[in-house]
């Protein structure tokens, strides 16, 4: 068989999740229809889908482009996961905050004992950015071998001017390294640092007036988000930092209605936000703004897991025929998770949401809260080649046997990054 | 450095957990010492351990013997899990009836559409004893690789006489090939099968006068075990069974007190069962009397997660002195999880055991469960060599960094028969 270098031929594919179909994201009973071919088989070409369905049909294309078989020995191929929601720079994991909540010491305590996000902060801003850039690149590579293809990043454990922009060039230097693709986040509003604990309209200032202004100079963040909640932003503090974001022609995401139902996605509904996220405690109406906006509720199951606290109403957003996306908000303090097919789990078994509709909040629903919508999330030709093998032959068999990771391949932009099979390699 | 075939020292330790101290299960705040050795080694000659503890200690005592060192590159090393109660020989996976249960049909309704215990009974009916022998090698490697070292595995998909035995057989050939050790459990009395349910009294016959007699004759199991419940037998039924198993020297095991409190608890501290299992519903009083008896209670937190059912009173339990263990339950309809690991962040974030406590009733605790304490369980001079290598620094990271698996090295009988990074065979 002739064999260009650059187009492949994926086959022994015994489910194929392309979710193909209609445009935009997913709402209402429309995050049921995965698309699923019985036999599948996907035509590759450099870094996109040439096509995508089943085998018979796109392996009688392969041969005219010449192109080089990976048989995936009866597996199941679904999108890369695009994790839209994660704070994975941080310097330690907080396992004394984890041992003294399990023991009842609540979230106040233990910040007061010198735990909490503020904890982080200190260790930060002592780490060079090189140091950071390693540590996340070794965490870079544990989502990649979970299946995990696109993630957004946040700062946000800097608080001041020169730590945020260290954090966010740290994962510019991943980011510029690959293979994951890497969207940046300003999270400057992440809470307010001790120094400015009695002059809190001096650190909004210096947010919107510095850290935003910085960011766009030096091309370092696509969104800007803000933590708005009790004990952290207020609305207001929140839209004056998310205007000036806006007004600089940044997109902007909000943590909302986490801890209580504080306006943050009344908010984010106003200000067209592309994602709010949380929404543990969103209301009806709520969620008719949101939806008359546009914007994508993300939903962080695991997050609820780990702390034992309520999950979102992930039922009546879906019933209210919003296009709910999942992600892991992996972090140091509420979420040490990186496996989205953890998230698939809890969702399924704690939110009640079907393995399809999981399915789909975690590929293509989940592409559209990080704006990728278009060329992420779903394999449809003329997409970007980013999926991944799991090695089961059931796509509901990942989120039931929980606990565990089932990806043996990882391909981004049409190459394979992970394989832990070796099956890239075989002769076929 | 001379080596010898046979003895080995473990050293690049970051912290070793030992379980060292008395003997016997722990108990109370017995549970929370996991005698930690921060820079630890262990040596091993054969399948024993002659030390371990401080690497300065026992390091000294290597060159005497040979020993080849394996470095371990800082990573924490604790006993291998035993894993208490499993069904791993099924068939199929229940995908139906998870998709179903996500969607509100109960368990009731799922059993009426064709699923539940019952339709994996009829699949294994007509699975070849090979077939299930194959299938329950390859569910052993993926225990393995999570860091079990030890199995219990209940018979109880077959409910006549010869599936029974053929389930049995399947779990005796597996076992015998290695390396993962198998504690054989028959559980005949797992459901009343379609044909004898108006003739209940005559299956409790056929599995006291029948299957136990069998099994004995042909040493296919060291337990019996019951599911006490209600719908499934109730505490005459089950002591029927049990007293039979007792007087021909086999040990006992309940399912005590899942779904309703219905007296299987207290059926086991009269008696003296090994272990009293799932607990969901137990009582102080049932507490008292297990106490008494020297019954393990071993909790199944991850099939509480995987239904969304009440979690077994583990604060209680432990607070009342009684030695907790900690199983998977692995099985297709109500927990296919196979990862202690997952087991211990569950226990940790919904039962609020502390990590030392989650860990002890993995490992010592659970030795106990399967009559094993006096050998497995803890790495103290004598004990057979079972532990495992997890790619964290702090044992806390474990079940902090939940949903996927950190084992890299699973040593039995003092072979390495996983290893991840190929450490064991590095030149040091």
């Amino acid at each position: 068989m002739n064999s260009s270098d650059s187009a492949k031929l994926f086959v022994g594919i015994s489910q194929l999740v392309t979710l193909a179909g209609t445009e935009g994201p997913r709402r209402g009973s429309g995050m049921s229809d995965l698309s699923l071919f019985q036999e599948g088989a996907i035509l590759v070409d450099q870094d996109r889908i040439l096509a995508a369905g089943s085998f018979r049909e796109i392996s009688a294309l392969a041969p005219a482009r010449g192109a080089r078989k990976v048989d995936l020995g009866g597996r199941v191929v679904l999108p890369g996961f695009v994790d839209s929601h994660t704070h994975p720079v941080f310097a330690l994991p907080r396992l004394r905050d984890f041992s003294l909540r399990i023991t009842g010491v609540g979230y106040k305590e233990i910040a007061e004992k010198g735990g909490g996000i503020l904890s982080t902060v200190s260790t930060i801003r002592e780490t060079s950015e090189p140091e950071l850039a390693e540590q996340f690149q070794e965490r870079m590579n544990s989502f990649l071998e979970c299946g995990t293809t696109t993630l957004e990043a946040k700062s946000g454990y800097g608080l001041d001017l020169h730590s945020e922009l260290k954090i966010l060039k740290a994962i510019a230097r991943v980011a510029s390294q690959g293979p994951l693709e890497v969207v940046s986040t300003l999270l400057g509003a992440h809470a307010v640092p001790v120094e400015y604990r009695y002059r809190r309209a001096d650190y909004i200032r210096l947010v919107a007036e510095e850290m935003i202004p910085s960011v766009v100079k030096h091309g370092l963040a696509e969104f800007v988000d803000v933590f708005c909640d009790k004990g952290y932003f207020t609305v207001l503090e929140s839209e004056k930092i998310l205007k000036k974001a806006l007004a600089v022609r940044l997109k902007v995401k909000i943590h909302a209605d986490q801890l209580s139902h504080s306006g943050g996605a009344k908010l984010a509904a106003r200000l067209k936000a592309v994602s709010a996220d949380h929404l543990d405690h969103v209301t009806s109406k709520d969620m008719a703004a949101l939806k008359k906006s546009g914007t994508i509720p993300v939903l962080i199951p695991a997050s609820n897991f780990f702390l034992g606290t309520k999950y979102a109403p992930a039922r009546r957003l879906i019933s209210q025929d919003l296009p709910v996306a999942l992600a892991t908000d992996f972090n140091p303090g509420t979420c040490p998770c990186w496996n989205m097919q953890m998230v698939l789990s809890i969702a399924c078994t704690q939110m009640k949401m079907t393995v399809e509709e999981a399915v789909t909040a975690t590929t293509l629903n989940a592409a559209y809260a990080v704006g990728r919508g278009d060329r992420l999330g779903s394999l449809v030709a003329g997409k970007q080649a980013d999926f991944v093998v799991m090695d089961v032959e059931d796509y509901r068999e990942i989120p039931y046997y929980f606990g565990v990771n089932h990806c043996v391949m990882t391909v981004k932009k049409g190459q394979v990054v992970y394989d832990k099979l070796g099956l890239a390699s075989q002769r076929s």
